[in-house]
């Protein structure tokens, strides 16, 4: 694999979670993606959700600093049990963010929905559908895939992010073929 | 008023919000409380929920920076309307969380309720009322007391973890004087 600075593009991918959070970094040279790394941070391990917060930001800030990424990829669900969680989700989602923010990195956000689509053509997959198409895609070995579907969530996002922002541009704010295609009929022959 | 090396403890009270976050700076002599600053950051005129987001993290971190608080109280409301919301004010709370974790600024939350009771006696306490017991206490003059509430909240939070962090140790863990008595009855003459 190349180094990173051989990359077109590094982009980020963060699964945010209160327990434990995803990360997975991808790179990419012309439309070809390869997985850098993948991996997780444990965060049940400490009582304090403050420090919780903390080791969050300051291991995603160092994901930043180490992988130079030109973008962050982020899995939002918008719904959850209840308002507690969601605020608690948040909050990880907040710190995770601000250590982008702090370095210039812009953020996307995705909801499962969409990047199981994008990667499964399936929005409805399981995470282990997920993992074993990242593992297609990015032919990546048994042992550079982590079992932890935390740490692939993650990579999806990022692969997610990278089929979206290299779709071409006129197609962008169409939701469909035929939405595109009503909004573009000179372009049907 | 003492410039701010001159206090023995600075605390930095933030009240956060997705439209608009007040801050309050308070400075502390043994244990007198003095504000040193209030404020608002305006977020309305962002139209992009990121913009917004970096705007609360540079903001709060220049404000760490500039008056270098040992510590930081935040009113959070573990209640809200709906989920949607509540994603979002976590994600706010996350990113102002960030910027003083960034520091090493140890963070306290208190409720509404909590900050209410603890300025005014009433946990149910207007935020008229909170500013007009602000006033009193820290002996402010009208042109000081800014008129925005979300600001006298972000101060109200900072003087209520004043008051709670310079409690007897020993008064701590307690729910009330009766509490207290029936706890250490060595202390009743």
């Amino acid at each position: 694999m190349p180094s990173i600075k051989e990359f077109e593009k590094i982009i980020i991918g963060i699964d945010p979670g209160t327990n434990i959070m995803g990360y997975g970094i991808l790179g990419v040279n012309g439309k070809k993606p390869d997985m850098i790394a993948m991996g997780v941070i444990e965060l049940s391990k400490f009582e304090s959700h403050y420090m919780r917060l903390r080791r969050i930001y300051d291991r995603v800030l160092s994901l930043v600093e180490q992988y130079l990424p030109d973008e962050m990829a982020i899995e939002a669900p918008f719904f959850g049990k209840n308002v507690q969680s969601m605020l608690k989700l948040g909050r990880a989602q907040g710190v995770a963010m601000a250590a982008a923010l702090s370095r210039q990195v812009p953020i996307t956000e995705y909801e499962p929905r969409k990047i199981k689509m994008a990667i499964t053509g399936n929005g409805a997959a399981s995470k282990e559908q997920v993992q074993e198409m990242l593992r297609r895609i990015l032919n990546l070995k048994s042992e550079q895939l982590l079992p932890q579907l935390d740490a692939s969530d993650a990579l999806a996002a990022a692969l997610c992010h990278h089929y979206e922002s290299s779709r071409p541009q006129i197609e962008k704010g169409c939701r469909s073929w035929k939405d595109f295609i009503a909004k573009n009929p000179q372009r049907v022959k």
